[in-house]
């Protein structure tokens, strides 16, 4: 991190205003912009392609867990919404509805609404009931399960306050969609595939996470029980980065999705769904980033090195330019994993800084600035994103192929190090109610949303409790994390007894 | 294809009754089924990897031509659909409109709309006008050009009949949009992005298509030219693949997209937008399947090779089983030039023949079957999906890979060849205007749609003409092909001179 007294790519600092450093980090990284559409954001190419990363890497997790790709219609006919109670009301409030299928004429040089339909359609808001429509044919005995498939697709929900990439009104996201003979192979299903999102978050995103299971409040609209990978911010607030849910025969019986078992009795299927946005694109940047702008995990980032020749005339620029086209060709076809490495050779009519800052800003994790003098030393200037932008180092070009990959794989750990090291140092148990609600409270009113961090504190169970901290301090439970220690404390609220800590934090 | 009196898989056959042999092969080959949503399809996993194959494909042939991909919002404000006159009226009669943003509870148990929005949005029917308002911000100076970008998205547009993959009201669809300085640059890209789709058909669709120019009546609304591919189905029906419009100054006008150019003069950008959607999978099924089911080009196969063991008891299972995953573990990691190389082990209980008509149907290129028998001579068995099914070659286990490369080109190519061969054969150059009505008068009254083919016939340019001719005959101009000898001739319509014979034809 620079210190306050250096210039810094990115105004404000996230210590002055971190929700306005957040939207400076994408526009100086042109990733992303808000659209003239109430909500709807604009993915532009360097955003977009973290999104296919995103794609390509849980895709192939997805396959090799046995899952199919299909697509469902982006109509829900308003019937087949409200055969489940719950999730109606969850997302009633927030859709956009299709009553129209023309325009026409008005008579007035305009255009009028017309060919109103009989039944009003719902653009998904989630595609749990038209989906079961299909599963509802498709399964008939026991011998069609499990039934495993996935869905990318656009999300549209009527958001009040949106923010780039974090809350928009359309997003864009994967939904897994399975039905199961037995509740234990849907719950089992559930939970592995919370472990692929967190193992993809660990491996690619380089997001420690903690996984748990949503209480009551939290949980999606219809689901018997709702897992989630929760991360840490560098404003110590949680996102929510990723959800699986155990829908019981909630879904089974809204939908028919009936079959025959193996002893040639008709019941009900089981059923799950999970599902990650591009959502994730905002736990990236707000995770890693810092005042210089984007900084980006090598095996998300949509190209690696940026390759800035330096010449001062014609006879420099052809020689250093025939150079610096094999240092390019030299890193052609390489991986990183299963990530294939690109690199930018960037020749724009800019200065070597300028040029230096445009790529930094974008967060790509290497840069090689080769000069004159670069070539008589059969070298580059390579410099890292995390390490400060004037720290270069020269690396002959015969060692540059392995030093390039041990750099990558280094930066990619690293990243994972430091958000789990930040995670840890901001996680805190905490018994007393005053100290609770102290860590809560901000230090700084000019920035009142940094503050305490996680909190790993005891809740007796009832919603009540839950209510009175959300409501105080906009504090909820993010998740009841798997693999605590059982022990009995005192609910952080109310006192009464408790035999787990959970975990509270302010959140996206 | 099998003689008359043979049984087949597919109940009707081309002969008896193509369009619903076109239904029932997708069926067959379990590739996508109607949905509850009016017009909409679901399309299933087998229907949807060939889409994905489709997009891996040319995703890859647009990155090397410069393009980038980009995601914008799927909502268009009303207005904004008002600015191009040609372009609403060309879209006005078919869209679906979004009108509120709430359900909320009647009082009588069920759910009313509300929170009616200011301005109607319309879902996306082609995005020329909603990626023009981000064009006009991102373009400032001539240094901005060319601007290069595609989305793939969905797509809806309000069809009245629909048939699945050809005609729905929701699709999937790439869509190119480019800004450029000149006019010569963007009628370059129009016609680049054209020739792309061509490659693209010939060498992953195995199917050659008839590249020309739209006439006036047949362009895109707003356009100034629009070009396209034409394919020959089975029918001798054309089904135009794949659309590429130079849109002049029109849409830069609607949407403001300016820039300064070398004499620091502001002025109007030139554009284009170019694509191909879901569609084409119903090009693939038409051009080249059979009466037994789905036949699919090797290289935009979902998979390749089903491997099919055969055995009596326990002990031939163990034997057979072992051997059949060294053959499978063998074909692993294979290429297809870029495509890589899927098996299946299908190891279900059922009859080898059961099995192999399964993955006939599907369209699977290549089957194996090994057996005890087969396990002595160190051999399988091998079925091509372009012989008879039960036309089978012992391969030797040591030649197999070699084997399996070199079938899979040949059939790539031969079923090139034979959808080249036969729209060479059903494309007539006609003069006479009493055979020309004749050439598209079905012989059949049970097969209305079996007619000629593609006339290559005199046009004197007259709208009035092509008019007359699709009243008469439900024929249209389908293209006004490229590379055409010049010749004198009459109009085949009105008989007066012409200097150019385009393409007629019926057409999906």
């Amino acid at each position: 991190m620079m210190s306050k007294n250096n210039k810094t790519a990115i105004t404000p600092t996230r210590e002055e205003n971190y929700a306005e450093w957040y939207q400076q980090v994408i526009k100086a990284a042109d990733m992303a912009e808000n659209s003239e559409v109430r909500g709807c954001m604009v993915i532009k190419p360097w955003g977009y392609a973290i999104w296919e990363n995103i794609q390509r890497a849980l895709d192939k997790m997805f396959r090799e867990t046995g899952h199919r790709n299909a697509y469902f219609p982006i109509f829900i006919p308003k019937s087949f919404f409200e055969k489940e109670a719950e999730h109606i009301e969850g997302f009633a409030k927030e859709c956009a509805i299709v009553t129209h299928s023309k325009l026409e004429a008005d008579g007035k040089g305009g255009l009028q609404l017309a060919g109103e339909l009989t039944e009003p359609y719902i653009v998904r808001p989630t595609s749990e009931t038209i989906i079961g429509a299909s599963f509802a044919k498709w399964v008939n005995s026991y011998r069609d399960l499990p039934l495993l498939i996935n869905q990318w697709a656009n999300i549209v929900r009527w958001e009040m306050r949106t923010r780039l990439f974090l809350r928009t009104t359309e997003f864009l996201w994967q939904e897994g969609h399975t039905v199961h003979e037995t509740e234990k192979e849907a719950k089992e299903e559930t939970l592995k595939m919370l472990n692929v999102y967190a193992i993809f978050a660990r491996d690619y995103l380089a997001l420690p996470v903690i996984q748990g299971e949503k209480t009551e409040s939290e949980k999606f609209p219809g689901a018997v029980t709702t897992y989630c990978i929760e991360a840490m911010m560098q404003d110590r607030k949680a996102l929510q980065s990723g959800t699986s849910h155990f829908l019981g025969q909630n879904f089974a019986k809204a939908s028919e999705i009936k079959f025959q078992n193996r002893k040639g009795e008709i019941e009900y299927a089981w059923t799950t769904s999970w599902g990650v946005s591009t959502r994730l694109i905002g736990a990236i940047i707000m995770a890693h980033s810092d005042d210089n702008g984007l900084v980006l995990p090598p095996k998300i980032a949509p190209s690696h090195i940026a390759i800035i020749p330096i010449y001062r005339d014609a006879q420099e620029q052809k020689q250093v330019m025939a150079f610096a086209e094999n240092v390019q060709n030299q890193l052609k076809d390489l991986y990183l994993d299963d990530v294939p490495l690109y690199t930018e050779l960037d020749t724009r009519d800019m200065t070597s800084s300028e040029r230096n800052w445009y790529w930094i800003k974008k967060g790509i994790p290497l840069r090689l600035e080769i000069g004159p003098r670069d070539i008589i030393h059969d070298a580059v200037m390579l410099a890292r994103r995390d390490k400060e932008p004037q720290d270069k180092q020269s690396v002959k070009i015969s060692d540059l192929t392995n030093y390039v990959l041990q750099t990558l794989v280094e930066m990619q750990q690293g990243y994972y190090q430091r958000a789990l090291a930040f995670k840890d140092k901001w996680t805190m148990e905490i018994d007393d109610k005053e100290e609770f609600y102290r860590f809560f409270t901000p230090k700084n009113i000019e920035q009142p949303e940094i503050h305490g961090g996680f909190a790993s504190s005891h809740w007796c169970g009832k919603s009540s409790c839950e209510e009175k901290i959300k409501e105080d301090l906009k504090v909820t439970i993010r998740c009841i994390p798997f693999n605590t220690k059982e022990e009995t404390g005192n609910c952080i609220c109310c006192g009464k007894p408790s035999t787990r800590r959970v975990i509270f934090a302010k959140a996206y």
